[in-house]
């Protein structure tokens, strides 16, 4: 098969031209959103072209810098090239490639780290600015010129809808098969003209499969034959597979307690190897019949779906390991029909989490004695990778858990703190703490007692006296002990870790 | 007209009795939900009687506590006579008494400070635990036994359903003819029955005029005559009409841009005089046709009404001077056509203020250099009132706006930091900050450039250059510099005002 069979509407194909030619008409300073989404769906052949082009241009002495709006975290090919390169000045809404990171850190790249469920809409209300160039991957293009979607749909919808320009990326390497898969509601009427979204179910269909495009504004095809990044997992290790158990334990707990219905809720999931190991946990449980309504579809919830504990899983994207990638594609007509892809705006709606009632599970980098939790920000100032939808989720779900081990670099770093160096979600916020040690639940107690319980049940036994010391002194020495805190010494634990290589005091 | 011609219903008149008796039946220990929000409907002679009785319990020597849950906050008869009476064990989700206010910063009361938005959900899931008592004020009660509700709905219908005694206070100071104006959606089935809320315009009428009640549960009917709260406002100072100042012609130049519909979107204002400072800009701004989605009606809303401006304001309570209040009676008529009064999960549902695309205003304590806003505790331990509505509307909102004079205490505490001491408002939330400095547009800035902006437009020229120092030292200094902080500093603001009574270094 040729990518001209792909492209069976036929008066494209004068469109058909090399990456470096598309790159070019780019110009420096667009807006270019692009498809993309946790290692899926990213345009594989692009990036590099732009990256090369920018270096012809630096090489020339003319400045060349796009901003580069996605769905979230895309690849080396993609965010590394370009970061390499020197290529982008502004970035957003997520970010996991090393070298970007390294070019966010260094100050050369405005980052915006948004809630994901705010992308689409801000960018159509006007408040991020113009869009010059959409560039997106897509498996085909119908005979009626809609654009059968890859493996994450992510922003793209919002990016044809807005872009001047429009350059498609055929990726002969994505099964033609997935077509039907994708579920895209377009509803981009702005308020006051808004009106309710009608998922009453995690595995209802509202929109059609394709994505649509005024094919007036394709400027460039171009065609791509690659994989989507391996999203490897190891297995999962003592900790999380802890973790799991815990989270487990206390889901069973919930539903004989009346608190959680019999047929449990649909579940989000985070992406990482705790987020893998608590999926692997539910294979092995107590539930069936479950449901996913999460942002990305990851190895444990394929695991879920082969082995009939789920029944439908809902996400804006598929990122998986190259070896369950391959299984996908093999049973490719089982899991059309229990997979289902959505726009980003949809999978994270907040109107829609809270409606169905999700159970959130989101790693963190820290927590704090009073529940909040920071999920982006290494030591109060580095860059992570972003927020991403864990905002969209645990505002709005109806139980949410916050999870990491309890301690990172040999038990150097504690990842319960006095006070967490950067604030993601507020002590309004999160449920429920897990680490290897144990679970802590917050609902409905005060800050007081929420330390109480978070020392005991989360923190490392190397950490629990020095963090029960603090709060002692705390109680003892804050003007108003609503949340006792020794404003000197709330983020000494940072400091020490900077300046000796440790928290320990 | 006397409390029996009030009490339609007749077999009801049986349970007439004093607040003393009333309060008898309410057990040491017990959950207790009450009416009221921001100083309407709160019951008027229970709290009274509640204190009274615990403190006779406590002369014997017996303990008596009691847990209270509200829609918000109520009055100094109301939470000040418990707090007084050390009646209270723990309190939900909003306080704004200053007596309680003490006993919650003193460690008396364990304040659990809730997103108000989810705590009729939290309640009815079963994390809160079990509700003993509901005490809802009422204008009177139908012959068919309906609930004729008062001047604020909060969670009342959530209360009258959870609880397992019901004690009525029928209010005979309220004027009779507010029935109508409310609008009870009654719609508590639990996910995965949900469904979408088909409200879709801010005037939308989707329930009953009536709260509903198990009569068999009414254990009480007590008599009360007594106004609400008297939400007096000074003035608005130079300060406010400077802030409001700036957000009307902020929002004049978005209509003007294009992104923001000529018709303007429905309002939200939290309390306070800078609040209705802006309101009253409002009144005297270019804008017709205006529609109010808000938590609290307050006097500049109802100016609004009168004024023709604004079509309907739809609200949980109306919260009005003495004076205001007045004319609120004498033109109930009027009013009752253009004022809407939901429960408090609807006027702060996600799913309808993200629909509406609300623009939320509201006041904070301090707001930092990267947009974080702090908007419960004072000096990072103590707690001011607590997150409210405020989280529920910025996060959902179209437009959100946080505003504050740029210092207080005579300019010894500058109200823009480095850091904030405790963040109810995250970066990934905050919009706009507006000070009578200037007004902050940080919408698609990275955090180094909302530094910029918020030290040159919000800052008080008198913090101006040590901010910049600041934040010049932490791009400096700083491992990474995504969000340039000196840890060792970052609340170095907080102490030294603690310490010298300014935070001028």
């Amino acid at each position: 098969m040729s990518v001209q069979d792909r492209i069976r509407y036929t008066s494209l194909h004068s469109h058909l031209m090399s990456a470096a030619q598309a790159a070019s008409l780019i110009p420096n300073g667009a807006n270019v959103g692009m498809s993309g989404f946790t290692g899926a769906s990213y345009p594989k052949v692009l990036p590099q072209a732009i990256a090369d082009y920018a270096r012809s241009e630096h090489s020339a002495g003319r400045p060349y810098k796009i901003n580069v709006w996605t769905g979230a975290s895309t690849a080396p090919e993609c965010d590394g090239v370009m970061a390499e390169a020197h290529a982008v000045s502004q970035r957003l809404p997520f970010n996991s490639d090393r070298i970007m990171r390294q070019e966010i850190n260094n100050g050369d790249v405005n980052f915006i780290d948004m809630h994901l469920s705010h992308v689409a809409q801000q960018a159509e209300f006007g408040f991020l600015g113009h869009m010059n160039v959409a560039i997106v991957e897509v498996v085909a293009i119908t005979e009626d010129g809609m654009l059968i979607p890859s493996t994450g749909i992510g922003n793209n919808q919002t990016w044809l809808n807005m872009a001047d320009k429009v350059i498609l990326e055929v990726n002969m390497g994505m099964p033609i098969q997935v077509e039907g898969m994708h579920d895209i509601y377009q509803n981009n009427l702005l308020p006051p003209h808004r009106s309710p979204i009608n998922i009453n179910r995690a595995d209802d269909r509202i929109g059609t499969p394709y994505l649509k495009v005024d094919l007036n504004k394709v400027v460039a095809i171009v065609e791509s034959n690659a994989p989507d990044r391996d999203n490897v997992f190891s297995e999962p290790d003592e900790k999380s597979k802890q973790i799991a158990e815990y989270i487990v334990d206390f889901l069973s707990h919930e539903i004989k307690q009346g608190r959680l219905p019999k047929e449990m809720l649909p579940i989000q999931s985070g992406v990482g190897n705790v987020a893998n190991a608590v999926l692997a946990g539910l294979l092995t449980g107590p539930f069936e019949n479950l449901y996913g309504y999460t942002e990305v579809l990851q190895d444990g919830m394929l695991d879920l779906l082969r082995a009939g504990k789920m029944v439908t899983a809902s996400a804006t994207a598929i990122s998986l390991s190259a070896k369950a990638f391959k299984d996908f594609v093999d049973n490719i007509d089982f899991y059309r029909e229990r997979i289902i892809l959505r726009s980003l705006e949809i999978s994270n709606h907040p109107e829609l989490i809270r409606r169905l009632g999700i159970i959130a599970m989101n790693s963190m980098i820290e927590a704090d004695i009073y529940g909040n939790i920071n999920s982006t920000h290494v030591m109060g100032t580095s860059m992570m990778n972003g927020i991403g939808g864990s905002g969209d989720f645990a505002r709005n779900s109806f139980l949410n858990f916050f999870v990491t081990p309890s301690t990172a670099k040999d038990d150097k770093i504690s990842c319960i703190v006095p006070m967490v160096s950067h604030v993601d979600h507020t002590e309004h916020d999160t449920q429920i703490i897990v680490t290897e040690q144990g679970l802590a639940d917050l609902r409905g107690l005060a800050p007081r007692q929420r330390a109480k319980v978070v020392i005991e049940k989360c923190a490392h036994p190397d950490y629990r006296d020095q963090l029960q010391d603090y709060y002692d002194r705390a109680v003892q020495t804050a003007k108003g002990i609503h949340t006792p805190h020794i404003l000197t010494e709330a983020l000494s634990w940072h400091e020490h870790f900077l300046k000796t290589g440790s928290m320990k005091m």
